[in-house]
């Protein structure tokens, strides 16, 4: 499955405009306009005047919140999405519920508390927004994440991305049987992505501080269905073309 | 999802040869053929003259094998409808890899040994097929059966199912979290089928012989998306037909 642009001059377009540059400019436009985030449930809130909303949209950070506020666009950041603004790139303050600025140390106590996976989900995320991808939640096709070559309204999602870890606790329940690969794999063929399974190795690491992320490795693993029709020697189709990937 | 015939007169076909008939004449052709199922590896084999031939297609109790055999069609049988033909309908004896026949406490024994979760699996099938559905295996979709109102030559399979187990040693791992529940009701979406659970209760059985299929309760759980935005009160098209399910 190939990158799969969205009308003509899409490809284009991404190439003259590429996302981490457009990250680096959101990184400075939050530095700069001193932008707090607010803790709020599952989520964290900010607040955007118009180059900033901009940004965030071009950046795909947080989706927008519709609100009486005329002067601001409200931004609603994923757990990750906030983690990644304010430790990765260390250009988002996050301010409690109790109206307390919130430390790296505090804010991941407070994100496992919301989420118990979410030192995997988070290694996840950040192993590919560090590479550049674009990534979104992938609740609509039953992943993880899906994850984009460029913003959205350029290109489809290529990956769908579901997050795996090692470790007695809480390890991930999905793709542990073949009803549920099965079920993953046809979905993702059907909606034209390739599935990206991501197994987080803590390599015996406690979780307690984010100091552990950079002890954790990443496997990354792509599930294809192998169609053994396809893949016969005596094929001329395949036989004529002997570099071609037989799946 | 109401039921997708095939074609016009397939209703018509299918109400004039019901099910219930069609197995009832299997039943009495296995039994007066003597036909003895072959116990191998996770399937049974029958070997069959073109009368039994027929009925086995009608009926979809197994798949056909293509064999060197001149005189014979040989089906291989998935373990639930070899148990259902010679445990349920008393119609089938089964001989083991060592030549001989096989008791129900056996050939029970011997299909845990091949599928931990057979009990709960049996108890899915039968309960369906007792009730006429054709049941076939559902892996293409990720889901471990798919039901038919009749002969899928004349209809669609309407639901999807899955078998989830109440009891500590071998429940099933499917539909714990959101993403694979996500992921499936995707999928059931985009093959219009409905996910259909079966969640079998054991009543703390032990399942060491087959007399405890009686004392299993089977609970039916229908899954499907609901959908916010055709739920509204104020919406003058629901708000027409007030008898209409909102979902």
């Amino acid at each position: 499955m190939g990158a799969r642009w969205k009308g003509k001059g899409s490809e284009i377009a991404a190439a003259s405009d590429p996302m981490s540059r457009i990250v680096a400019n959101l990184q400075s436009s939050l530095i700069q306009s001193e932008t707090c985030g607010l803790l709020s449930g599952c989520a964290v809130l900010i607040g955007a005047m118009p180059e900033l909303t901009g940004l965030l949209n071009r950046s795909c950070f947080g989706r927008s919140v519709v609100t009486a506020d005329a002067d601001k666009q409200w931004f609603q950041l994923s757990l990750e999405e906030a983690f990644y603004l304010s430790h990765d790139l260390k250009c988002l303050k996050i301010i409690g519920e109790d109206k307390c600025p919130k430390s790296d140390d505090e804010l991941w106590l407070y994100m496992k508390s919301k989420k118990t996976m979410f030192p995997d989900f988070y290694k996840a995320y950040s192993h590919l927004r560090t590479k550049n991808w674009v990534v979104r939640s992938g609740s609509q096709y039953g992943v993880d994440f899906v994850a984009y070559r460029h913003h959205p309204a350029l290109i489809h999602s290529e990956y769908a991305v579901v997050v795996s870890s090692e470790g007695a606790s809480n390890e991930s329940p999905r793709l542990k049987i073949w009803s549920d690969i099965h079920c993953t794999i046809r979905l993702c063929g059907s909606v034209a992505k390739t599935l990206l399974v991501l197994n987080i190795k803590k390599n015996d690491h406690d979780t307690s501080s984010p100091s552990c992320l950079e002890k954790f490795d990443v496997g990354e693993l792509i599930i294809k269905r192998w169609n053994p029709e396809r893949c016969r020697e005596d094929q001329q189709t395949i036989g004529n073309d002997k570099s071609k990937s037989p799946i």
